[in-house]
């Protein structure tokens, strides 16, 4: 057996340029801003990808049909030219695993043109953020410019760290490619999924990749999030007030 | 070392259009349905697969004989075409080895001719259940009406899941090669060995193949069990009394 | 790298028709029989096998002296024929290693001519043992017969059970490959290095290969550990009167 | 994707016989050693070495580039001959990953012409040390003499031990390609980074090289680094009395 399995639902001469990458991660972030510009732009689903090092199951969807598990390419098509986004359930299983994939994903890119990945993420800070920053890494130097343009900060890298897993693999293992790779990562606080962090790293993504869409979905997911937090604030406040009641 | 070794115990030019899988699982539901019908039909054992994937022993008989783990392929002969069992006492011992043997139970399957396969196993609810139903899953939206007008049920697909190790890679993998799948899960507490829902799922899995066998051993199976929970319920409740009692 | 490298020391046009295997195990009884053996006949190293399946380190000798990691076959001539001898201070690291070392482990008996193998180890009863049985198990039912009249029980035989690493894998792999296995285990607490039950093994296998050797050095080691546990057993009689002397 | 992968920065037709280790280990003694002579002889770097068994993440540095995890070959010339080092931030994930890195690590240096590898670390004594030993181990006996020279000690040697992954492999591995290796260890606690250690290591490394560099910045370390302890020491003492006079 291969170690990854790609097929491909159909043949294409388009050019893709850009692939655009949200697999899961912290607080969903990449995931969430992936997944919302598929379906905001009615993108295509062009290939799926197989792998051991996926975990050893098959998911059962709402009418009892098993789906192996496996990630997806999908496509966009603008001016003659393709977007590609690439997403799914899961990450590696194990650490060899995750550069056998990201060799698969960069494989794939290149077969279909691909000159530049971003690839989405969050960045998890252990607490609520107000106003979620969208940090950054690009694995060529030329492209930091670019990036904080476009509302993207960097203030991340004083304080070093690294980037696990796929986001973190397409940007290092692309750079001997010649793929040029920007990873954006939304401030989270990394105990939920985080809207909200994906509506700024949305933003970001726009004015990088020139594709707008409407975010109103985002926000209204990051709305009810916000709701959510507060109504277990208030109920702990609540909480809290009458064992000081209970304790006077 | 193959990852995968099959020793073909007899050459065969029988088709033999239907593999039934009964590896362990939760309640062992679907290894007691299989080896019940390879032990009611007579059937005949064909094939053994060892593996690197299974743990590294050998299993001491009776007689002082050793049998290195494995995996067997039995056959039942009816009206000039054969039915395949699939059964043995492990699964694989990591993930990447449960879709290594999974493709070559497939292969061994498609050289034999196999176009279907039913994935027998059990369905955990964490509770003792009076009157355990077949939940089902299927690797082809047509399968589904059949298995239906069998018996079986698709209430768990609302709660979607995923169907764990060769059950589930079976249908998942199986799909790639125009196999089709049905899985047949016995509804069962997951606490015990559970012949009263391998009971349930037997008779679903007559009706979709058409093979009927006596139930009988089975069933005393179950009675034996059914005897055993309430005893110790019984002995739990009479415990209960005393504790009260001493503190009353 | 291969994952297994095998080093001859020397080559060798003559039969081999035995192989005795004592890697360590419980009680490590294998492994002090076949030590004793290659010491007490002066057998010569002729192989030496490393793996990436055994850990990552070199051992530093008294000399300051590193050695790689390693397994080794050793080699007694008598009447124009040699018995080999498998032996070292490590089994696999995985399970999928224990397959791949036994697989050339028979690799290198086959080239060399063995057509059966003494697999030697211990048997794990959890309390100290009076006379130690040797408990047996075969991987061809003519082989028991044999060992029975050389003194070997398979009285182990009722309560099932499984044979881990090298000795399980060196029978059941090697059935396959029609070489005959006989695999000797001296009962044994399982909680000391045990050169008594190794004293019963090795009487059983000189009557099996007709290799008699003097017991002295492993009977006076037996008499030591003998000792040694009288004293633990007095100290903690000892503790055990004074502790009652107290509360009295 | 290969399991090691080796860009070579330049060409290179110069010998290079001798090649430093200095990969992280037990109080970082090799890794400083290592870094410190990079750094004093402005050695350059030839070469980076990436491999699916190292950690799968990127690093970011302080400008927000991404770097992939990875090894390196530094090389200092002199009277146009080379002197090799190998540094890096990671050893391998598994057991089998450090076989195959060293395996790896010894193609490259039999192809720049190596027949010494300095495998430097930690030897790890469990409490802190005012005069740090450099213990040793050799692949071959005649080198013995050349380390005693040195300064190298071999009183480890009585205790047996063993060198775990890169250090101890390249000696073991090494030898069967008939490379020369020297294992140097400075004693350490093991509980701290230790330039202290690393000092007396790199007196050792320079008698046998013949490579002499200023100590000064090592010193510093080290000086800084007694301080840090004694600080650390004398507010436990304070806090010690604090308590006495509580309790008094």
């Amino acid at each position: 057996m291969e170690h990854v399995t790609v097929n491909f639902l159909r043949d294409d001469d388009l050019d893709a340029p850009v692939l655009i990458e949200g697999l899961p991660g912290i607080g969903h972030v990449g995931k969430l801003v992936a997944e919302h510009l598929i379906h905001e732009l009615k993108a295509e689903k062009v290939a799926e990808i197989s792998s051991l090092h996926f975990p050893p199951h098959v998911i059962v969807d709402e009418h009892g049909i098993t789906h192996l598990v496996n990630n997806e390419i999908y496509r966009y098509e603008r001016d003659g030219k393709a977007t590609l986004f690439l997403v799914g359930d899961f990450q590696s299983n194990s650490a060899e695993g995750h550069y056998i994939l990201a060799e698969s994903y960069l494989d794939i890119a290149e077969e279909l043109g691909v000159r530049r990945v971003y690839a989405l993420g969050g960045y998890g800070v252990g607490h609520l953020v107000e106003r979620p920053r969208v940090l950054s890494a690009v694995n060529m130097e030329h492209l930091r410019a670019e990036v904080e343009a476009a509302g993207g900060s960097f203030e991340n890298a004083a304080s070093g760290g690294m980037i696990v897993g796929a986001s973190g693999l397409l940007l290092g293992l692309g750079e001997a490619r010649g793929i040029e790779g920007i990873c954006l990562m939304g401030e989270t606080s990394g105990y939920i999924v985080d809207p909200k962090s994906a509506d700024s790293l949305l933003s970001v993504l726009s004015r990088l990749t020139g594709i707008e869409v409407d975010h109103t979905s985002l926000q209204q997911r990051a709305a009810d999030m916000e709701q959510i937090i507060a109504n277990i604030q208030e109920a702990e406040e609540a909480k809290g007030r009458e064992e000081l009641s209970y304790i006077g």
